[in-house]
């Protein structure tokens, strides 16, 4: 069979987004802008720390960036996703289409 | 926003399949049939040990099952997708969409 023996397109799918806490954090700063820490823990449903890690890998990957503020007299951190974010967000949905496609049979 | 803190989709991805080397043997298994463990090989890039490793834990989610034979005087090992694992990937990509979609904004 032919292409049998290519890579795989899961393969090439980047391990910076594949990893589901950070897919999350990406697929949501993509749709809903900025969303603050404790927003994104609701959505990751994890523990602080372990977000915390998820969030600084992608920002030292320059996929988000976050800014420290206050909200009324309290300290709140946001997470914004950033171009080359978004742009690596979308080459990875992309990638997903390659394999739907192969194992769809399109 | 509505729908800000209900839980990611991408977290909610089943963690067997997620795995980029066992996505892509599934993938392959769910579109080619059965492959031999060197056919797997060409399309992951990995090793022996780290392909036998994954496709162990996918025997053991019932999601793959291996078959020993001859290929002429030389042993083979074969591998093909069970129902269950059918079924565990199909529900993997209607997760996908679910995260395209929120992307995307459908």
């Amino acid at each position: 069979m032919a292409g049998k023996t290519r890579l795989s397109p899961a393969i090439e799918l980047d391990g910076v987004v594949h990893e589901r806490v950070r897919l999350a954090i990406l697929s949501a700063l993509g749709s809903h802008g900025q969303l603050s820490f404790n927003e994104l823990k609701a959505l990751t449903d994890t523990t602080d720390g372990n977000l915390g890690t998820h969030c600084t890998k992608l920002e030292d990957a320059g996929f988000i960036r976050g800014a420290k503020g206050l909200l009324g007299r309290r300290k709140r951190t946001s997470y914004e996703i950033t171009q080359a974010g978004r742009v690596a967000l979308l080459a990875y949905l992309e990638q997903l289409e390659k394999i739907m496609g192969e194992v769809r049979g399109r």
